[in-house]
């Protein structure tokens, strides 16, 4: 009778447990958002059925009963494009989806069964779990905030390396026509102003991450308004500080001023406000092959901007958000994706990998008592692990196809197991090989290691 | 002495006379608001040294003193691209400008001479001239206000044509498939709004321009997000309302129902609350050669469109924004664009016909006591009047060169003096060709009674 009690207690706490979780993924330009998110949807929607999700506890257990997607609770925010997405991967031959640019939503509802004593299975709770795809650029404008005009100015001249100085040098010689109290009208403003942004596309496109402010290179409708055309302005320091405020409201530096208050004030703080505080969990992806292909100033760049990035997940003392409102996000997950772009025994390296590319940024977080996990994976798995004889020894290797459908066999080399000394790169470089996505077939996409940043991020809502 | 006192305090009060006007252009697609405004900008800028203003008061009598572009008041809207304008009209061959898609902006400073008794010249006063370009289609969605989901939703379907009937089958076989009362998942609701959307531009390409929901055919950064995602619903009408209202949040009437809300909510009215409120004059471009172009049904449509359009300057009794806020448009023109593609015998019939195209809305409006007045201009002339001998009669013709770089010699034909009945469109269609610019030359932009448009929309605070 007090047993059959406590049962009917126990199954009204778990009715009581419908959840909602919202799941944040970012990272930068081709980290691979898309493919992330695009994977995660379909093997929760296969799960139960199809998907391999053994390093998920609920599925393993088989208490995972199934995933809807439903009405998103953003009506002004793009949905997620999962059915475009998907349309990609089948067709032929199989394409990567096209990137998404700006923020983008789905809701799943997953039901599943609760964990009770003794292996039963209690009654069924249902998980609502908001995904929401955003670009890692834009968390590249947080230290902006800790500027005003003058010292972002400085700080960004200063960090202007070699190749990104050549990018800029169009941009330069625009700007060194004016002086800060020269009147400059709004046609000229613009000009220079494009340039400065053409010289931020030209460093992305040669592999540079580290680039403010971030909304120029994803400008969305505020393509053409002053408030994305404003510039560092080189030869003025704090020394001048007290010259350059009192100049006139039309002068050079005081417009320029003003547009970075605009940008900080209507931009940058919005998406903080409306959006990044209501995220619970994060995931950010890195692609740390990539970066290595690109070479050690490209590599250094990429950690500088994980850095900056990383800073809004630090909710300690020194942190920004803070003060802008409380943040709630209470996990969170790195991962290095295209792991299936190495072979098997280079995964454990791709992790160390990127736990020292991070290094920093983690001991911040752990100090902040965020919870932080690494992991290397492959969203969407483009190649078959296989082994070859050579030379009497074996040696695994990978099949696939490349982006122009191209059948490969190769081994595409050692990944090192922690930041490569300046000394490592001139003896030699990195070229691991792209492939495209495998030629479809039925059941949930082929991943690695889904299940596992799955269980991190959340298996313990399904328990 | 006294004299000498009245002039003084005269001078006091004329500069105290630093004005402000913002003056909103509008219009729907291809109607000519880009080269209207470019132009706009270019006479101004050249008032007082080659532009021929002589219908503009203050320029006739040599007040005009010039034109400066200053910078915007709001940063976070589009400027209006006038270099861009400007270069393709002076490349090689000449280019009609880039439409603008969206709201942009402009000010201009002009400074004047006020104007004293006896003739004399009085001081400089300023007129700061903030210039707003946005689409037409954006005031269609007015009406869109006054009604529920259902209404809206009955409204639509009546109002259907069976060429608009034809586009729109693909998106009625899908909807068909449903039920009001079923949940229909995301991504189904998707396709078939896209397959909405396509009609609704399959529409506008044909001609046609009285299209709702009008941010569906200009979604911008909307694009993709669910708030532009509904249509309206086969086969429900008032009679069903009851039923329909108890229906459960995931039906598919109400899941429209509620993103109908969310679009009057937070796309019809902000619209109106942030900018429409805040314009002084308006002006309504509208390219009436290219509607009788177009046939009786496309010509039937446009007057509809623009009647619905006018209805946003209508602050009698029955208006709806009176409701919202106080708008304060005390001035409006419209005017008949392209002026130049008919010979200057015609003129006069383009005005009496876009009056009569416009009859109910100008009737309404001069009962709301707003002023209106009908214009036909040529906002960048890009033809040469010529005469030629025809069987011993002198005829006016046109010179010019068409969109392929052709040279044209033609007359171009009469255009009705009134709205044509419908026995004269099975006698005859109208063919009016379309005109590439002239080839660039010194000095402002040529043009047709743009300096008549400008005296009537500016010149009384020029005096």
């Amino acid at each position: 009778m007090r047993r059959q009690l406590t049962h009917d207690i126990h199954n009204l706490i778990d009715r009581g447990r419908d959840r909602q979780l919202r799941l944040a993924v970012t990272g930068l330009s081709r980290a691979g958002k898309t493919a992330f998110l695009t994977s995660l949807v379909n093997q929760l929607r296969h799960a139960g059925i199809d998907a391999r999700l053994d390093l998920l506890k609920s599925a393993r257990e088989g208490r995972l009963l199934g995933a809807q997607r439903v009405s998103q609770p953003d009506l002004g925010i793009a949905r997620f494009p999962y059915d475009e997405a998907m349309a990609s991967l089948q067709s032929s031959p199989p394409q990567w989806p096209e990137p998404t640019r700006g923020i983008s939503e789905l809701r799943l509802q997953l039901r599943h069964r609760t964990r009770r004593a003794h292996g039963l299975l209690g009654s069924t709770g249902t998980l609502t779990l908001d995904l929401i795809d955003y670009p890692g650029e834009w968390l590249l404008d947080l230290p902006l905030l800790e500027h005003d005009f003058l010292s972002w100015s400085e700080s960004q001249l200063a960090a202007m390396g070699e190749a990104r100085q050549q990018f800029a040098a169009p941009w330069r010689q625009a700007v060194q026509a004016h002086a800060p109290e020269d009147a400059v009208d709004e046609a000229r403003l613009a000009a220079i102003a494009e340039h400065y942004a053409s010289s931020l596309r030209d460093a992305r496109e040669a592999g540079f991450s580290h680039l403010q402010p971030g909304r120029f290179l994803l400008p969305g409708d505020l393509q053409g308004a002053p408030v994305l055309q404003f510039f560092p302005l080189p030869g003025v320091g704090e020394a001048d500080r007290q010259r350059l405020e009192t100049l006139p409201d039309t002068s050079l530096y005081q417009t320029l001023a003003k547009r970075f208050r605009y940008y900080q004030q209507h931009v940058v703080k919005p998406f903080y406000r409306d959006h990044f505080r209501r995220f619970d969990r994060q995931i950010v992806l890195v692609d740390v092959l990539g970066a290595l292909n690109a070479g050690p100033e490209r590599f250094e760049d990429l950690s500088l901007a994980l850095s900056t990035l990383m800073k809004s997940f630090d909710y300690g003392k020194r942190s920004l958000l803070n003060r802008l409102f409380a943040p709630r996000i209470d996990r969170l997950a790195i991962a290095a994706t295209k792991a299936d772009h190495v072979t098997a025994d280079q995964h454990g390296h791709l992790v160390t990998l990127l736990e020292s590319l991070l290094a920093e940024p983690i001991k911040d977080l752990r100090y902040a008592d965020v919870p932080v996990r690494a992991f290397s994976l492959a969203s969407i798995r483009a190649t078959d692990a296989r082994e070859i004889e050579e030379n009497g020894k074996r040696q695994p290797v990978l099949r696939g196809h490349g982006l122009k459908d191209e059948p490969l066999l190769i081994y595409p080399g050692d990944v090192p197991s922690r930041l490569p000394a300046p000394g490592f790169w001139e003896r030699q470089g990195f070229s691991f090989t792209a492939f495209r996505p495998l030629a479809p077939a039925d059941g949930a996409l082929p991943h690695i290691r889904m299940d596992a940043a799955l269980e991190w991020l959340i298996g313990d809502k399904l328990r």
